[in-house]
């Protein structure tokens, strides 16, 4: 019988890395179920006091202790949340001790370094990498194709858009994409305008049978969403990418995170953006 | 005189999460500067071997010896990294096995579980608010405004879209974004289409030389990117959300992250996907 354990994510800042963090490692555990609450912008006495009230609340409820996962970087506010009746796990506690030690410098403690703003570069990055792929998404121009750092290909909802924004908001990576249309196909060549520049072309594919049903939810009952259609244009489009020369990944089998990092380290390319 | 440190991510998967990790707690030693390597998909013992002698190499070329932030999950691998003439930070070690204890259960020592394909529904629920935001950026269309969990507001250029992109790809939330145009401004009131939906608004702005900076690239020498009319926005904008009473961020002093926090907090919505 799974039993459900309450987590919380508590941070003085946004609370993406220690929730990224947490369910990484209980997805470690599959046969627990848990119910999830993330307390971000934590930066305060009476915010922690607040905090750990709604972690005596959900002791009492549930009868177990909730985990917390913690990265207060404050020292009154860590020692003050590790009052609770609760298992807390202080990411800040566990590594940055060991980092000072090794690095022989004292770490700042200041809150909100991570993902906070101040670094123009970076944000410049991402915002022209975001602009630039929103331009080029679909096919939409050839204008200044070669300023893409990755362009991918792949039949129509094979899932090269998520994939682009991806990689341009999360790495700052220009990423262009080009849909395989049935005259491509046909042809089975890449576009002409794709031709010069092969060596940034990565191609997706998806397993026909769930593209069909992801066309089906757009398209009800067309012949772009029958799944003769699917298997022909996905066949068609690997070999079209084979025959070119191109590594293409499956979407089926891959999230956009894997896609996109997948890409950027084949490429060989660094990340823009920290 | 700051020193250079090297510092390696190394994941059987895609590095993402160590990565973060990593970096979040290296921003708090902001005197030290450090060169970054991810090696992603490390999932068997040549690549653990041939990740061990690159920080080796690292190691003799830099005479200080590596920081190595791991999240392997295979104890075979973990054991052979760990031989490495480093510091290694082994993010699994350090958590698992108080969760183990803890929870009564053993993991599952699994590789891959998060940011894997596998949820149809996380999936879905990703590409449907992707789709859904860019169908809505820049005010697009009106049609299923209603549908949005969230609509942005605010002048061109202030950092609707890549605010809206980052809660539509990472937490499966739908993000509609409106300009405010000179004509909103003029008359100090929402876009009509909006009034109905006010409960859902949420307002950004920016200083005004930094909204005429980033216009400058885009037009130079216009009216539009002039620091008067960039002043003259700005201050109308917010005395409009003042007025329609509306919460407003700042997206000078927030990054996209925090801004995208933020107002999933404040909005009480629950991430859609994890």
């Amino acid at each position: 019988m799974p039993h459900k354990r309450s987590v919380f994510f508590v941070s003085d800042r946004t609370g993406i890395t220690v929730e990224m963090l947490g369910n990484s490692l209980l997805t470690q555990f599959e046969e627990v179920e848990f119910k999830r609450v993330t307390l971000p912008f934590i930066d305060n006495i009476e915010k922690v006091h607040d905090v750990i009230s709604q972690i005596e609340a959900m002791h009492h409820e549930s009868g177990k202790r909730p985990l917390v996962f913690t990265s207060l970087t404050e020292d009154t506010l860590r020692v003050a949340l590790a009052q609770a009746n609760a298992m807390v796990l202080d990411v800040f506690d566990r590594f940055i001790v060991p980092l000072e030690e090794e690095l022989g410098v004292k770490s700042s403690h200041a809150i909100g370094r991570s993902h906070s703003a101040g670094n123009f570069k970076d944000y410049n990055q991402r915002i022209e990498a975001v602009n630039y792929t929103l331009a080029h998404d679909d096919g939409i121009t050839n204008r200044n194709l070669d300023d893409a750092d990755i362009i991918l290909v792949g039949v129509s909802r094979s899932g090269k858009t998520p994939t682009c924004l991806y990689l341009a908001l999360q790495f700052g990576i220009k990423a262009a994409n080009y849909p395989l249309i049935p005259e491509d196909l046909e042809k089975l060549k890449l576009p002409p305008s794709l031709l010069p520049l092969k060596s940034k072309v990565w191609g997706l594919s998806i397993m026909p049978d769930r593209l069909a049903q992801i066309r089906q939810e757009r398209k009800p009952d067309s012949k772009y969403a029958s799944l003769e259609n699917c298997r022909w244009e996905v066949a068609t489009a690997e070999r079209l990418m084979e025959s070119a020369g191109l590594t293409y990944l499956n979407s089926t089998t891959k999230s956009i995170e894997e896609l996109a990092t997948t890409i950027l380290h084949e490429a060989r390319l660094d990340r823009r953006v920290y």
